[in-house]
């Protein structure tokens, strides 16, 4: 099995990270093929951010996600996720959606952590536009400021402390880690929490993985059908070029 | 890997049925474990049957659930979900419960097939306790006297129509076969339907296959940490000593 | 009149305390018939206790409960109250249901104070079923390590400072004592809160006169119509003959 | 015990036909005093007629609320309702949301049918006021132009007619009546529906009843404290002078 | 242009003082028409006095509404509204309102600064009959007690206080100052405040004139189309004399 | 007051419509800049084709914004917006969010007209995100099959009769003719509607003038403060090099 992993971002290095954190979650046979968006931000952190990652993400999987049995938008905030179901003939996870659907598994409410308070507000609107309002307990946000450090042990420790008050204070019973490139700060986390907590990577390479082995039909009728390739004409790029033809 | 598989009625024919199902969806490592509740009715199809089928499901489940790496309440109300979440150290799913999540992957809004007009109401107040009421476009049922026939292309044929109404009018983007043991139904519709048709048992044997994967911790603190002996005492049954121990 | 009282946890000393306030909370033309469930937990303070509850609650009321004119299911998380509607001819209230439905006769949003911190989820999951979110201020709860000392002036000083913060932080208008067998404790604190405080057993006996003198036809269509015998066949505890052929 | 019933009209014919209902709804003790409001519409059909309704209906509230027991807003839109629980000491209560909260006790959603489609927009608004649009299953409207026939039979059989179209098209498993002065209509629509179909003045009579005797303590402080006399101060109709003087 | 500006209390000094921040507010060419209701509260800080508002304005508007080209309800808690709506042929928009949904247009949620403890429940029950609750992040009350002073700089300092905070820990992206008659007030908040701040008399005027040169057909269907005389007939105040017939 | 139009597909054509209609919609003293997006699709009817649509628009505010006095995205389903606002010193609207906004104005819910069934689904999302669910009677759907006729007269029939339907069957009380690019289709059929129908055009220029008079401080704290110029760096386009210094 082939899944894409696309990082939103324009950043190799980070295309790395996300290849190696996806292989360690994936199953023997699957095959990681990560692939850097064509163009992006240093970094998905604000909602113009957002909109110029969801565009590449989306030209990425246009080109490469139907050469594959699922694709992973590698980002938490799903830049492109709805879209991207829409265009693609493959299953198509994004790391928010992933991981929070799996934390409705686990328990009733989930927290979400993230860095940089900015984020606080766009994430719950995207839990807001997943209809998982309810389910959410609260989301809470670590400044950047403490990471530059690089002192594992001070980042583990203060993320520890949000997780617990997030349980405390705000009712939560799972714990999502709401940051895709953090290396193995949801294993040692969750070593030291008594409620379960998730890694948005791993969620979302085992439930590409599982969409990739139901192999649903592709929508031929309602909203989430391809677009023709008569609606859909871009002029930069070669965006329409390189999947338009596909859809005829 | 070893997943319970629980049924919630006393039907061994049933169980029966429901093992041939999850193994047919299940991956080659998995092993199904089949158990029929100790007691319960012989189906679950209104809100009085669910009430004892829950207990039958839990019983069946504080007996075998910790041996097994997760457990599947094969049941599309999910019986006693979420205390069994309570009460497991492993994960447990739901078919509704899996079947509704996965089709948040795969479009908008989804709609649920079931059979007979007095499962709707429980059907929708399911789908608001797990706080998708946003995500649901509609409950649609199949009498159940079209069944007996025995005449499965004619049974196709209700449910196919049931799914094409719920796409046309209701908006549904994702359509649910809303039972657990219609042998063959929804992989016969998937073929003829022009939008992604999901099996309750194929998702909940995946997802539990996924959350056994990921091991979650257990919760330890919050409303999902398992009862403490003490709290948890029960005259009927033997059902505190059969789990009651391994808990302290 | 006569009300039927269930117990739906296997103490009879319980029974006893349950039939005591619920006599001192009913008109003088009533009768209080008390009934322990014939199987249960001995309380009802997690979710899988709240699951055996459910199941003993609805045998209690399947053998009893059209005798009388109306039916108690005396424990604040209502268990079973749904399928209890479905199966009986009669009226059937729940403590915490009637307290909420009378709160919102007496101001906009009400708390709950209960014991022990697990069950503040459970609850708000209850209040969610039953669609008053919306009307809810908070759940806030004592810790049951409070009340061993049989201190009544400590347990009352407790209450009323968890009733005080309700008001000033949460904006409770109303406040509901969450709990069945705390006697006399809600007398008291009424006199010394000023805001109105409901005691949930004084709540339920009213509305259970109430709905039987206003004797509201049987529903015989919709998800409310009693379950066919030939639905409703349960091996266990002789279920379904004790209830089954009235339903005939 | 004394209930204050009040028309919330200015029509003393419909202040007689209220208090017939009133008593026939009350129990044996219990003495009606009817009270027409000062001044207010001849029906309560629109918005504009909500508003002035709602002062009028305060009015006589202020003037006679406090020597009753408790006090019924007799029109189902509830004019003045939450205003009157502010400045009275003893409790209200409004049909309309009397017999939704009945309702609540007896099914899972309920339809509202009354006369005159320019209503449904209000009730509706009411209904989400009362944050029970969760619960609510339709409001149907039956055109005012059926009625002036006085042919009973005919009157009776459009509402049959649209309580059936409620059960079998909305779901709903309760049915209000939601008007005031259709006298027998309720109690004969009851005994040819098959689902429980509730009269607001019964429930609300029933409701008053309930709460005068839980004597519930005044809230003295929060948003439904009394209004201060120094607050409340207004030139017209010897408002202020008739109740202020009393909340010092 | 004439915007007809409606002073909710009967307070004339205080319709001065509307009348000037109207005009502060509008364009060169609008002509403010200040009107004072005919009777009503001295101020509008309770729900008694909402309701005796809502009349007297829709009194005052009845008579003066259709001769300007829309109107303003100069009160916050926008007393009559929807009445008013329904009743006029011009557009109305109340101060609540308009600065609500202007703030919609600034960024995600919202805070509400208001003065009085008791107006927060009311206030956030406006807002959910608005529907925008989700759009609200928090209510915060200046206590009465500080503004007699007249120390204009410590009343600026209470309020940026109460902004600052609806910001850091309620998450608000905008602020309103959620009372019409603080002259001055509004000014200096935003020019202390790194978000931006709301006036309501600003928003409204800014509405109303949009509204006006927008001329939106009268709804004469629907539950906004104006009352027919022979249904709307008051005897109090000759209310109904005063605008009947010209809806004939 | 100059109002940056942005055309968010990639057609002048188009462009030179909008700003026609723009300027028919704008006060005397407006100047209309229109510009077409650097890049993006022929139209905005899927999800796909709102995200690229989204970058673009993003661009050319990002390179046009601040020279204006407030910016509109031309297209109905608002693509860029909440991005904008971040990114912008000066307000920005949408034509979807503008005329939903103003609609709240007029009535209690509406609905939205729009070309084509497959974006019915996006523009319940998008109603969604705006937090507008409760306000939304329906949206309805033209086929785009009607339209090539040129056939005005068949078009605006075709528009009355989905106006009327949502009057009466969806109970909408104000309608919205959910597209841009249909001149003179709103105009005419204001003319025979009993309803107010709102142009989103007219409404975005509206607003857009009326928050530029408003003049409100831009966020320089929570989750619309402009990005930092380190945050944001994109490599394609010379997007950030654009706008990135102007941060600083």
């Amino acid at each position: 099995m082939r899944l894409l992993v696309v990082n939103s971002t324009n950043s190799s290095r980070i295309t790395d990270l996300l290849a190696e954190e996806a292989g360690a979650a994936a199953s023997p046979d699957v095959r990681i093929i990560p692939v850097t968006a064509p163009f992006g931000p240093a970094s998905v952190s604000c909602r113009s951010e957002m909109v110029v990652a969801a565009h590449g993400t989306l030209s990425a999987l246009a080109e490469h996600g139907d050469a594959a049995d699922a694709a992973i938008i590698a980002c938490f905030s799903d830049p492109g996720l709805a879209a991207a179901r829409e265009l693609l003939r493959v299953p198509v996870v994004g790391l928010g959606e992933a991981s929070m659907l799996t934390a409705c598994m686990l328990g009733g409410r989930f927290s979400i952590l993230t860095l940089g308070a900015r984020m606080k507000a766009p994430i719950m609107e995207l839990v807001n536009q997943y209809g998982l309002s309810a389910r959410l307990a609260s989301v809470r946000a670590l400044e950047r400021s403490v990471l530059p450090s690089g002192d594992s042990e001070a980042v583990d420790g203060a993320f520890l402390r949000l997780a617990r008050l997030a349980a405390s204070r705000d009712g939560a019973e799972v714990v999502i880690l709401g940051e895709a490139v953090l290396p193995g700060v949801a294993r040692r986390l969750a070593a030291r929490l008594s409620l379960p907590l998730l890694d948005p990577m791993t969620c979302a390479v085992q439930q590409a993985e599982l969409l990739a082995r139901l192999r649903p039909s592709k929508a031929l009728t309602g909203s989430y059908r391809p677009p023709a390739v008569e609606e859909f004409v871009e002029v930069a790029c070669g965006f329409a070029a390189a999947f338009g033809p596909a859809k005829t």
